[in-house]
């Protein structure tokens, strides 16, 4: 089965936004083991987007249409399609109340211009849309399947997953001899892609599994795909690959799907009644920040102080003038003062500190831009790392941010701090 | 001049990365008045990147490729583009050396696999990539101009910038009868895009220049596009638009091109000596973070408190603890009292604070989820104010994080504190 994405509308091709509408389809595509083979986009152009539907007629089976589907007149869409392969357009009076009873709901009477949301090809499947007012359609012309939804990502998302999908695995079932597949994603932290594929290569061909790589700076993800004759098979070999993986790489999976390293930490300090609070210089907030993104984050974040000055590391964390002096801000002992600070001012049971320099500017030659000291306090543990990451401010900020929230993720799992393998290079 | 921009690349079609580079070159292409009438991507796949090339030719006249002149197997753009369109491929020796030497600047020696960077369609031009080992080319086929650069953004937008754009102006500049056409971005935050359509309609209309407007939340950017016979003539008319809108929109625009809030906050600080502290709570540090993304922020930056737990607004901000049993941690004397003592903990001219509820959980009928009220401490004026942001939570920090940060720039310029007429919604 070949697949082609097709999203319409002319702010796309002015650039004014970026279109994740196509990623988003593809991947979910991908899961059900469906290349993509063109992603095509064209302006609110009847004749481009007419040229662009015989195109995909010709070469694909299934066609996922984007946009185009509002009430005003640079939606075409439908119209543009109907005309096409020669279709009349046709009320569908079931949508037409679904939409005056949409606008009823707030309070609202339907405008003129919304009834043509109403209108599709003739021969075409309405689908319907519970969360706006543009139901979209499935039209079948020679052999080729043309899903049209709205561009809106909140209702796309919705429809694809549970309008599209369905009927795209209920033809893929129909296919004799083809198998059925399962994927997951697993999210590692502090090993390089290339270490990854020479590390797993083997789980990976013993397992009749194909691995994927992507790089999500600073982590790398995993996809493994399954296939199998029945769902069970596939599914046992999934679940046989990934408790590979997991026994191999140990803590540097830190999760799964759409799991961020900072939900897995909150996740684990409310399991284990903690709290955590944070001394941060170079990050300006960033750990904070990327905690408390967390909804209910307050239940185990105190609050955190960014030192960005000197004076403040010793005025609000306690960090000795002397040590400042003697060592320098970037140092192992004022990164453990910092921790140390944190964690007594906050009377939280975990902190950890950040102090390094993000560059451009600040570096010398004892201390180049891109070193980096991670400070930890809790428990029996008290100890700092030096990291040197050469990279720009902000992926300087991100890894270094990274490293600190894995510190405490690792520290409540009871496993060894951080070595990265990919992101500390020699000098 | 009719464009079109082509990405390559089997990482775009299976969905695992967003393809911001289309948005970046359709917006720059705009920026020259240049319509983009396709944007397409394709795998790695020789005969659909073949079918992409012909079907390009036959029907724009400037084409940016984007991708595949890496240095491994996949990477197939510069060859099939030649056998495209019979052309040979040819060693450029000036580009074998720089790659080399990009790879003696780092102590390492060039792989073999990397020769093949250099390697050029007969004819074709060479355009260098200072900061990557893929230099980009042009080649001109029956009247179409293909520019084929690197995938990697950073390069990508440095080679378009400096190598693509101006080789397309020429052009255009020798065309006959075309309008010279400059254009501005003009950054406004606190008024929304109908407002600004409704307020700016009669000086774009009498200036004879087009309005376009663009949302980036909190932000809303304006974008003026002049057309004259001659350069002078396009400059002039935009100088006179930019200037009247910035007369009638006075603080509400904030910045030009890239320049972010925060750049332009720390310019105004260093312009006047004044040092500024933070005191966060509901933006749990995304304030401090966006300071100090600026490189060279320590020069005005003290530092913050992130008190996300109430004791620690009194312990580490001195908020008397009786206005937090009295008003709770979400009023006005509380924010106050944080920006307050932010001032003063750390000896700043200038100081804000955030406090709110981001929800989606822990509001109440008396104080719901959307309301923050963000304090202010400076010179002779103490002051907080209320919002109500009923957006989720990821939106409901930003723009309480920029109303922060607009507050300490207007107060820099003595212009009246900001009045949000957008996101403030009558309840």
């Amino acid at each position: 089965m070949r697949a082609e994405i097709l999203t319409i509308g002319d702010e796309l091709l002015r650039g004014e936004i970026v279109d994740s509408n196509k990623a988003f389809l593809s991947d979910r595509l991908f899961g059900l083991d469906i290349e993509t083979r063109f992603h095509v986009s064209v302006g609110d152009d009847p004749r481009d987007m007419e040229d662009a539907f015989r195109r995909a007629a010709g070469r694909s089976d299934v066609v996922l249409v984007s946009g185009g589907l509002g009430p005003t007149r640079d939606d075409l869409t439908i119209e543009v399609l109907a005309r096409t392969f020669g279709r009349s357009l046709q009320v569908d009076q079931a949508s037409l109340e679904g939409i005056k009873a949409f606008f009823a709901r707030f309070g609202r009477e339907m405008a003129p211009n919304n009834a043509k949301q109403a209108n599709f090809p003739q021969g075409a499947e309405v689908l319907p849309n519970p969360i706006g007012t543009a139901p979209g359609c499935l039209l079948e012309e020679s052999g080729t399947l043309f899903f049209c939804m709205p561009g809106v990502p909140r209702e796309l998302h919705q429809m694809m997953d549970e309008q599209v999908l369905p009927r795209i695995a209920e033809r893929l079932a129909g296919a004799e001899g083809r198998p059925v597949v399962r994927t997951a994603l697993l999210r590692t932290f502090g090993i390089g892609e290339s270490n990854l594929d020479a590390e797993l290569a083997d789980i990976a061909r013993e397992g009749g599994v194909s691995l994927s790589f992507r790089t999500a700076f600073p982590d790398n993800y995993l996809r493994p795909v399954a296939r199998g004759a029945t769902a069970s098979e596939a599914e046992a070999k999934l679940a046989r690959v990934c408790d590979a993986i997991r026994e191999r790489l140990g803590p540097l999976v830190y999760g799964t799907d759409a799991e961020s390293m900072e939900e897995v930490v909150g996740k684990l300090l409310r399991e284990q009644g903690k709290t955590l609070a944070v001394a941060e210089s170079c990050t300006g907030g960033l750990v904070g920040e990327r905690i408390t993104a967390v909804p209910g984050s307050s239940d185990y974040f105190l609050g955190g102080v960014v030192a960005y000055a000197d004076r403040m590391k010793a005025a609000l964390l306690g960090v000795p003038e002397s040590l400042l002096l003697k060592y320098g801000a970037v140092s192992e002992p004022v990164a453990l003062a910092m921790a140390e600070g944190a964690r007594e001012r906050f009377g939280a049971d975990l902190a950890v500190s950040t102090t390094g320099i993000a560059g451009p500017g600040g570096g010398s030659e004892a201390k180049p831009v891109g070193l980096v000291w991670v400070g930890f306090s809790g428990g029996d543990e008290n100890a700092a790392q030096m990291f040197e990451f050469p990279l720009d401010r902000s992926r300087h900020r991100m890894a270094t941010a990274q490293v600190a929230l894995d510190w405490v993720r690792r520290a409540l799992l009871g496993e060894e701090r951080v070595a990265l393998r990919y992101l500390r290079r020699s000098r």
